[in-house]
């Protein structure tokens, strides 16, 4: 936050003339209700927007026709059953019923994204997946998790290599959008199906996620 | 998230023709590094930001020049004595040796913020506060019970009423920063000094924050 900004002896309507200052930041607007009296030496910190939230491309429905619909199930299942396991494995239900429900519920919702049957929204409703992620804390540390085990889950999956990319565009943009608890200004990474494929591998993934090999390439 | 538009048999470069629906959304356009491959019927959601972090007016002079430093610093003294009685109590040390080092250095901020001694960046460097708090998981209403003892600590410390108002605009402001734990997609609630008059009094105070009366008016 730039503290640099004065407004000498501004009043409310007088437009800013920031003193020079080298914080980097583009300039000394202000908005919202919050207005000090005239004559007052206030420095004003910029507005400002905390997490951007990426454009999300949803599946066409060559992902459903190509891979088809037991696939994208066994993908959710395996996605789980290593999220279960990871670092993030306390965001999930103890309970193995609860957990599994879960699971085939996101299923469920998955099979829908890709133009499959509306089994999610017919029982669940429409309410967006932000909203829906709202009661869990999740940070962007436990969003990379998150990926890490998708991509484990396609290759465990033998996911087909044609609609490989974008099955992962989707998610991976889809993925910041359930982050609701920030631990840094930067914003989140983003990792491109490119840098994906160098980022995560079977060895760098399971170092990275703490699933025991044995859950690995067992779908 | 509307789900509504689609791109029929788009390519990278061709701009989105939404179909007309009806959820609100200002368009349809795509930024970031997913990209589908040409030809795919891709329904965008459009891209959009979580929180708005206002403009923060910090303080002239005027409030340490009529306050002065030994009302501000009881003034976060009350604060802190009320919310670790509050409901967000629990984000506060326990230990009563480390809580009040807490509270004096937050008190060193204060001054410092108001145009006093630097006491707090020298000895803490210049990190924002925002960044400070990334430890502690602080929602939308532990920010509303956070103002709610502000209010009730300006009452009880009987701080000017001349300076109260610029003192309230730079922490309202402020505190917005302090939010690093979303449970919904609304915008954090804005309270102005008006709107703050009629919100905040002893009874609705002690009732929000779940204060004991004992606390109230001790400073």
């Amino acid at each position: 936050m730039c503290q640099s900004a004065t407004l000498p002896n501004a009043t409310p309507s007088e437009t800013a003339s920031p003193t020079p200052h080298t914080c980097g930041c583009s300039g000394h607007g202000h908005t919202g209700p919050a207005m000090p009296a005239p004559g007052e030496n206030v420095r004003w910190v910029d507005a400002a927007t905390d997490m951007e939230l990426p454009a999300v491309p949803f599946p066409s429905r060559r992902i459903l026709e190509i891979a088809g619909e037991a696939t994208l199930r066994r993908v959710v299942r395996q996605h789980h059953r290593l999220l279960r396991a990871s670092e993030i494995g306390h965001l999930f239900a103890p309970d193995e019923a609860t957990f599994n429900t879960l699971v085939e519920r996101i299923a469920d919702y998955v099979v829908e994204a890709c133009g499959g049957a509306e089994a999610f929204s017919q029982a669940h409703g429409k309410q967006c997946m932000r909203t829906r992620h709202f009661p869990f804390s999740i940070d962007e540390s436990a969003r990379e998790t998150w990926l890490a085990c998708l991509w484990q889950a396609l290759y465990d999956t033998g996911f087909p290599l044609t609609v490989w990319e974008e099955y992962w565009q989707w998610m991976e943009a889809f993925s910041v959008r359930m982050i609701n608890r920030r631990t840094t200004k930067a914003q989140p990474v983003r990792i491109s199906y490119a840098e994906a494929k160098t980022r995560f591998d079977l060895t760098t993934v399971t170092a990275a996620i703490g699933v025991p090999p044995s859950l690995l390439t067992s779908a």
